[in-house]
């Protein structure tokens, strides 16, 4: 195991209702005056937004709105959100919504506190040294925002889609309501679950030896994904179902399963020029991508998914022959993401084989990428290549 | 699943050295004067001290010293350290050592600050408003009490045994070297695994439905302890082992893997008594209460003790008689204990039947215990009778 740090100082306000309490975690937090950030209108017409007005206004605590997020959460509206933060004196954000919105407050936080362009933090590596602080109420389980001290936004002009990281950004605290879950289409459900799923996937895929507990831990999270998702597609109503799965999502991506192991961020990365590019759902573009690159890097650590195969997807060991032990898991991944009904090819997914040259240059990949297995601009092709004629 | 706050602000630097980073660890949550709480001669004789020493002194961090903690830690040097504090106007206490040593810094960084008596918090539900913030080096993968607000201490007179817990108690960083551990002699190590397998056991064990992302984090940390507890107590020097061991101790104790669901801490609290009248050590009681408690419980819900045996122990599922499967597990629980050399019986442990009625008594039930199965005086006695016979 490799050495690490592990913080997460997020306190999660969890289940029914909890909503109602967002007012009292503000002000335990130090907010006086709060910008609160949303996305779509369903917050609006759920009546959600009306009830965390109310319980900010139950502890007299003042306000200002900015809605409007889209996914793959622009720069336009940041910088708005920026000039919002410091017109009014806004001293902490509340983002209701999901990974979108939270990303977007994330930018915004940074941004109010610094005298130059917010991009700057973006895909640059430069450290964020202050940021306003940020609660959430959670709306869609998936891109673990939440619990993360990341974000990754979009600049509009040549949809750029980049991302940042700090301690700093984690959210005070984070509610999470399964019921707000419930409305959600189950499109919107399953790339939530898509991605979630990546999350685990790209710690799971590691060059690091003897990281029993992790991969246990990840596996655990993976079955529990592969029981819950397919239910919450049926029964949308399933609080059970919705429960375990936002618990999955945050615990997912707050690194306690990934912490002292080399990750692989891969295909992440190559999904977001995808959603850059064609402004898809991320967890569409993740279903697309991601057993894509497995069936590409599978040779890299034969064992490793043949572990996957067998732990996770329940497969039989072939002894004598652990690459097909390996690529059935692959192939009941694949199976599992058609199942709850992502896309799984290309064209399914609404790309073309003939944008890869252009997805391949956005990644701006000068040598070789980092990770499981570092890839060259020519092995994301083969990647692009394989998921263009994917089939279940 | 239950609605549940999970809050764990504490800063974990794990790996390999770390312990020569606490000054600067100190010096960022706001120690100024340090009292350095130890327990055995070992930390001195190591060396751990004179690094953790040199590492304050390189942060002109001022401290005072007290040594001398007893598994079971005493009132009698609580006391001593809370005049300490006092006397020294110390704001920090740096804890090197395991669950003893962290539970005692836990009562003094109360006692500290508060007029009365120390002890009017432990087992009274009375709550903690103030204590001096604390570190933790830890020495012992075994209690959790490095990720916990819990803490256990013993008043010398009548060796009562009692516990409290708050947020304020938790560790603002607690630094966790696999190296420190592996110096542990074959018995300790064993009683600290036997303390995690308990943790996660009491969270397992749960008349909450549908909590399936918790169950598996669960199932995952004990397959890591089966794995690695036989490599450790062959291998003392295997690192990878200890770094896994420990890991897993600490996420099964900071309760990410018990939100949401109700809990059972009956064999920790029969185990208390069991420490208390005879010292012996926490896991070595535990390794002779938990299989009988298990054995006593099962029928309330065979199908949860099935679970375990195929899911942890790799049973095969008697479909036409879950509880032979059941029982499968509970034996093959006691059978791995055995196997690393913790003792699975009265005799073994050194405890008499004969003194049956007394460690019930102490218990103190008025009427049942709370938990998967409340537990009445008379059940106690019975756990307690299949405890003293049983067998591998």
């Amino acid at each position: 195991m490799e050495n690490f740090n592990f913080y997460s100082p997020t306190e999660f306000i969890f289940g029914k209702q909890r909503e109602n309490e967002c007012g009292s975690y503000v002000k335990k937090y130090g907010g006086n005056k709060v910008l609160i950030h949303y996305g779509s209108k369903s917050a609006v017409e759920s009546g959600l937004l009306d009830r965390v007005k109310a319980s900010l206004t139950k502890e007299n605590i003042d306000f200002v709105e900015l809605g409007g997020v889209q996914p793959n959460p622009r720069d336009t509206k940041i910088y708005e959100g920026i000039e919002i933060c410091r017109k009014e004196n806004v001293d902490f954000i509340l983002s209701v919504g999901g990974g979108s919105c939270i990303d977007s407050s994330k930018a915004i936080a940074i941004g109010a506190l610094y005298d130059g362009d917010f991009w700057d933090f973006y895909g640059t590596g430069k450290i964020v040294e202050r940021a306003l602080p940020i609660g959430t109420v959670l709306t869609i389980a998936a891109a673990g925002s939440e619990a993360s001290g990341g974000s990754v936004v979009t600049k509009e002009e040549g949809m750029l889609k980049r991302d940042t990281g700090s301690d700093l950004l984690r959210p005070r605290f984070s509610i999470l309501n399964p019921e707000l879950t419930c409305t959600l289409p189950a499109y919107q459900t399953a790339c939530g679950v898509t991605d979630i799923m990546a999350h685990v996937f790209e710690r799971y895929f590691t060059n690091t030896l003897e990281v029993e507990v992790t991969d246990r831990l990840c596996e655990g999270l993976l079955l529990t994904l592969l029981k819950e998702a397919p239910r919450v597609i049926n029964e949308p109503n399933n609080y059970e179902a919705r429960a375990n799965i936002m618990w999955a999502g945050t615990v997912a991506h707050n690194d306690i399963v990934g912490v002292g192991r080399s990750q692989d961020w891969n295909s992440h990365a190559i999904e977001h020029e995808l959603s850059g590019l064609y402004d898809c759902a991320h967890g569409a573009g993740l279903a697309v991508v991601m057993p894509a690159w497995m069936e590409f890097v599978c040779d890299h650590n034969v064992m490793r998914f043949a572990q996957m195969a067998v732990r996770v997807f329940g497969c039989e060991m072939n002894f004598e022959n652990p690459k097909e032990t390996a690529m059935k898991g692959i192939k009941a991944f694949r199976k599992f993401l058609h199942e709850i009904g992502m896309p799984i090819n290309f064209k399914e997914l609404g790309a073309r084989e003939e944008d890869i040259p252009v997805l391949v240059k956005n990644l701006g990949i000068k040598d070789k990428t980092w990770g499981f297995k570092p890839l060259s601009a020519e092995d994301v092709t083969q990647i692009l290549k394989i998921a263009v004629r994917a089939e279940v």
